[in-house]
């Protein structure tokens, strides 16, 4: 993937089917040269950021399209490099024909991510940016995408490139201290030390913290529905949808697949399973026994517990599912959620809702409960939140590098130590912004865009 | 959907999916102005034609997306008023909150069409320009394509003004006749008037009955393969289409539903049917019984009849179905295809075609067959080709207000009503392109576009 990047390259920008426009754009140098070959006007000479009307003919000279071209100079491009856009009528038939014409004047089709692979070899991007593009694009809900647009911003590149500073201020001390080690002197005094390590610390710990609500965030929160039969599951889900997805029915056993729905709750999408039912009587937690709602239990994040206010023992007996539950899946946020309390009032404590799916009452407290899983202890909108697997990787690597300089600090090793700890989490930190790279690291990365981004 | 042509419009222009860019394009007076509410830079004086790079926001500021804006000035645009395109990352969340915030700002959502009824209400396209342009975006082969392209180009509207041009001179002479009929002056001559409507009429007809060729280059052209079981349809049409999308083997009546395959020969788009075999031997047209297979016959334009070498009396039972075909369908094209050729040699009569489906003999020349009964009598690239059957209806009127023209001069009818039949005829002509019109017309015409367009 390395190999060319001298190449020209082009690739189809906007996703394929039949539109009013579809976007073809190329890259490289002398790529406006290229693309003049089989447009009818010269581009070479144009201005940047400008727009010029024309026909794309084949090599030959067969008529293609009337199209509109963007032209954009060296330096001034989302890539870095010369690069144009050609936005044609969007047929698939005629974007082909583009796309031919292109290749045989001497352009080749970019491979994934290649342009914004080409913007961060550039420049243009650092590699934490360069992912947040595709986060950006793939973002389904008002968080994920709050939190790919501040990273792409640089809010996080910022955030990183501050710790780095404190590590080499750190570091420098501990140098200071190296040279002057025969002589006994401490300059840098040990104290200080300590608690610049545990400030740093503290910060890479939250962002890598942060992981968990940020991929929530990316992905979708799983919240698993449980519960008997006729506890109004399916009215539940359907409540919260507001519309009728699940058949619901007062025969016991009505949902017999598992349906999963997304809801959206304060721009953070949530997916909801429902479980089939639970045939058996059995108090045990194997009465959950069905294969299928047991395998979504254990890929949720959330669950509710679903008991039926109409039913004399159920609210017990949920109460008992939930902290065997909770004692099985520590990691798991669970809520008794007592339903049909507009016919049977009950006693409920402090960390339980009653609701009524049928009558829509305490909804919005459920909501919350779920909402405040996820956000609790961070403020969305103004801390910086990680999503991406890699950074949250490098992040524990720091972590765990800065845990053993701190320890070191502790235990009064030799500096030369401490040294190469901290060495070791800025190179972690800096694996994260690209400022240290490696050829597969990137291939990895970029591998995963969309052509023609 | 004509009474709102003051407003500013906005739509996604690009196929809804995710891809690296998505374009939204709005038009209208001050739409730049409109734009500048939510866009980080002021768009008001820059250039036409000219990009901007900038933060769009929702309006009470905040951040949607990094973009790139193109500006268009009055009478500089696709539309002829101002207008500009948004190019943004290819989010569908991000598009929908771009969308959000430019209504807000005071755009509405525009009508399937309506940025090209624009273009045409603006005279930047007339009516026939304007509807190849949805035939463009839908074109999937290369004829489909020419045509549309032709027709855009305006070469069609070219054609009819000067048809125009020839009964405006027609009808000049009529009324010079009517002016001095009481002097029982003949300035007109009869003859030169009948030579000259003569010739009109020629190229209307002409034109009429190229529908039927653009038409089904449009739509692709409906073929159907016919025969007893265990013939070689399938075997015929997976070697058509060089691989295996039937499954072929020789239990009779392998092939149990209707399959519908593309084959795009000479760049003309052809519709394979292979349908269901025929169980019963009777050797009746009413062999060909099976409902399925007796609707696609008569949906087909073409029917290949196929006979099998191996079988003895199979090639003249074929002749006879055909013949009784085509006196059920004059206006379809049949020919009979003999198969296994390789294994028994026949002989054929000139107007046949011997083939081996298995071994990939004479295949071309079925091709060719295929394409020679599309396109026989035409030149596809020079001859203008109308492939709109609302063109189509319009020249059939136009013929017939001629002919009756015609019929009068014929028969020695006054002028008046010659004149009468003339000015039919120019209306009718003149419907095409949109110099006369009617709001009923353009809404019919333009809400079969796709929105954005």
């Amino acid at each position: 993937m390395l190999h060319s990047q001298g190449d020209i390259i082009c690739a189809l920008a906007t996703p394929s089917g039949i539109g009013a426009i579809g976007i073809i754009r190329i890259s490289g140098k002398n790529s406006l040269q290229t693309l003049s070959k089989i447009f009818s006007k010269d581009l070479t000479g144009k201005p940047s950021h400008t727009l010029h009307f024309g026909n794309i003919s084949t090599p030959n000279g067969q008529l293609i399209d009337e199209v509109l071209v963007s032209v954009f100079h060296e330096g001034k491009s989302f890539t870095g490099e010369e690069s144009a856009e050609i936005s044609c009528h969007g047929s698939n038939y005629i974007l082909q024909q583009v796309m031919n014409a292109l290749i045989e004047s001497g352009c080749r089709i970019a491979e994934p991510g290649e342009f914004t692979m080409r913007a961060f070899m550039n420049g243009k991007l650092d590699l934490s940016q360069a992912e947040a593009v595709a986060d950006l694009i793939a973002s389904e809900s008002k968080r994920a995408h709050e939190i790919a647009l501040n990273q792409l911003k640089g809010n996080f590149s910022n955030e990183l490139a501050e710790l780095r500073d404190q590590l080499i201020h750190f570091a420098s001390l501990v140098e200071l201290e190296l040279d002057f080690a025969e002589e006994d002197v401490e300059f840098a005094d040990r104290t200080e030390l300590l608690e610049l390590v545990t400030k740093v610390l503290q910060v890479v710990t939250r962002l890598e913290e942060s992981f968990e609500l940020g991929n929530a965030i990316k992905n979708g929160v799983p919240v698993a529905i449980v519960g008997a039969p006729n506890t109004g599951k399916s009215t539940l889900l359907n409540q919260l949808l507001q519309e009728d997805r699940a058949i619901v029915s007062n025969i016991a056993g009505t949902t017999r697949d598992v349906i999963e729905e997304t809801l959206n709750i304060d721009g953070i999408l949530f997916r909801l399973i429902d479980t089939a039912g639970i045939r058996e009587n059995a108090e045990e937690i194997e009465a959950l026994g069905i294969e299928r709602s047991k395998q979504k239990i254990e890929q949720a994040k959330l669950i509710l517990c679903m008991a039926d206010a109409s039913i004399p023992g159920s609210l017990e007996e949920v109460r008992q599912w939930k902290s065997d539950l909770q004692e099985k899946y520590p990691s798991k946020r669970l809520v008794v959620v007592c339903n049909k309390t507009d016919i049977h009032s009950v006693e409920i404590h402090n960390d339980e809702i009653a609701i009524s799916a049928k009558e829509g009452v305490a909804i919005n407290q459920l909501k919350q409960w779920l909402v405040d899983q996820i956000t609790s202890g961070y403020d969305v909108q103004q801390e910086t939140i990680i999503s991406n697997v890699r950074h949250r990787d490098a992040l524990t690597r720091t972590r765990e590098a800065l845990t053993q300089a701190k320890n070191g600090l502790e235990t009064n090793i030799t500096g030369d130590f401490v040294a190469m700890d901290i060495r070791q989490a800025m190179f972690y930190l800096g694996s994260i912004t690209g400022d240290i790279s490696t050829d597969d690291l990137l291939g990895n990365i970029f591998s995963k865009f969309c052509i023609g981004k």
